[in-house]
């Protein structure tokens, strides 16, 4: 493991600037700033591309829980998680060398790909909904709260489904295919291209109709697993592939919810504090990621 | 709905030549050898590209779950399933036309993907691990015998619940974005397609040493869910998207061990009786799908 630094510290660092001292730091100075900010998340952040910067003399604390953040990932799904559910973790940060895993993170896991945890000295884990799960059942007593049961009757239980595993099932991987074709450089008159932005579109156009459908969250009027998987792929994704979403009012609505919400804010200031969250749950794609800039 | 034929028969008809005498048909011929078939699942078939072919005095059978598989998909996961299960079921074919989904599988559900499911009348539910989930937990009892709890310790639970969710968090996306850059007529040599068939011999040489590791089902000792998952995207994808696993002997293995199991062998006799499963479970990528040949 390279530059891998294992620090645990009682104060959040900005990962920006690397200095311990927020009140020194514009784009840390925010999560001081947070009144909410739980104090049961610690934090460590993992700097590999530069020598370690920072010294602690604060007592290291043992927590069987840590989510490995490759900041700008799918990871982000699972710092939210935590911040709603309001467990006890540690928050681990990685930053992008330039643009994929560095080799601390690559070393977490064979395959390599965001979001990890490690529990005690036998778990470790990737995949979100895998992790999202674990967590759950693990940390969160079954996290009632923010899932649906077949206890709500058959046809709540089928559309939360539906819509927790549409993301890895449908959404996801029509970004994906999308994704991959425009970096390949395949032209837009493609057929192969036209169909999979079709595909594109037809799901995001699905999602937005159930937006409006509930006016609230994904699977209804309660707020579920379902919104932490699938919001990645509607704002930080989308510093990967620019996408402008200002057609879809339903998503764009249910986006504002979403920044409203202050786990999510809570999450993003700790996993990801130099993201400008305003900008990515607006309609037009955010800032595209800065090592990708000009590619 | 074009042609949607909602025919409930007693004894299982032939797809392919679509005769209602098994013995007038060498391959449906099989069905009647196969003592093991429970009598549980009727059988309807959708004919899109033909004029309905059968008529039937048989008495029709009110049956809650209805099982809509498209030939040569990823449902044939659902009739796996509740052929694993031993659950009482209705299987409804339908035929690609000549390679996408037909008029009628489309109507079902506004994705337009396989699978789907139909519960009395106010469930219609889309995405494998939707439908798999459900058919545990609202006709399968929870499904024991076919998933780990948390119960069985953390460890084990994480490897089954990482397992079961790699499919479509990883191994698929990574067939999918290979399939779409190699139709789109990409280039080996592009950098894109090359990223991405690394990615997708990195995915398969992760799960071909967990089944070396385990030497039995994906999740261990215990065949679960997420072998019934996994198990298409090392088969039947293959007809769409050739691609050789002779290289990845933890993987033939254990596709040996699935063509080997009893409710596999049935699932793919009723769903997709056309199909040679000797050949799908081998290393050299089974005939490609008949449509898409030459193309």
């Amino acid at each position: 493991m390279l530059n891998a630094i294992a620090i645990t510290l009682r104060e959040p660092i900005c990962t920006v600037c690397s200095t311990s001292d927020l009140g020194e730091c514009m784009k840390g100075q925010s999560q001081k700033e947070d009144p909410s900010r739980p104090s049961k998340c610690s934090l460590a952040v993992d700097t590999p591309d530069q020598n370690p910067l920072i010294s602690t003399t604060a007592t290291p604390v043992i927590m069987p829980l840590t989510v490995h953040h490759l900041q700008v990932s799918q990871s982000e799904r699972i710092v939210w998680l935590c911040e709603e559910l309001g467990i006890t973790y540690e928050l681990k940060l990685y930053q992008r060398s330039p643009v994929l895993s560095p080799p601390s993170y690559l070393a977490l896991h064979p395959i390599g790909a965001a979001p990890v945890i490690t529990d005690g000295d036998d778990v470790t884990l990737a995949e979100s909904e895998a992790v999202v799960e674990y967590i759950l059942n693990v940390h969160g007593n079954g996290g009632d709260n923010f899932v649906v049961k077949p206890s709500a009757g058959r046809k709540e239980y089928a559309e939360y489904l539906y819509w927790l595993h549409f993301v890895n099932g449908t959404l996801q991987p029509a970004m994906g295919r999308a994704c991959s074709l425009r970096l390949a450089g395949v032209d837009e008159d493609n057929n192969q291209r036209a169909r999979v932005e079709n595909k594109l579109h037809q799901a995001l156009s699905h999602l937005d109709n159930r937006l409006k459908q509930t006016g609230a969250w994904l699977a209804g009027q309660k707020f579920t697993v379902a919104d932490v998987m699938i919001v990645f792929s509607l704002t930080t994704m989308r510093r990967f592939m620019p996408l402008d979403l200002g057609m879809y009012e339903g998503i764009l609505g249910y986006l504002g919810r979403v920044g409203g919400r202050e786990g999510y804010r809570r999450a993003m200031k700790k996993g990801d504090p130099e993201m400008d969250v305003k900008e990515a749950v607006k309609g037009p794609p955010p800032e595209m990621f800065a090592a990708l800039k000009g590619k």
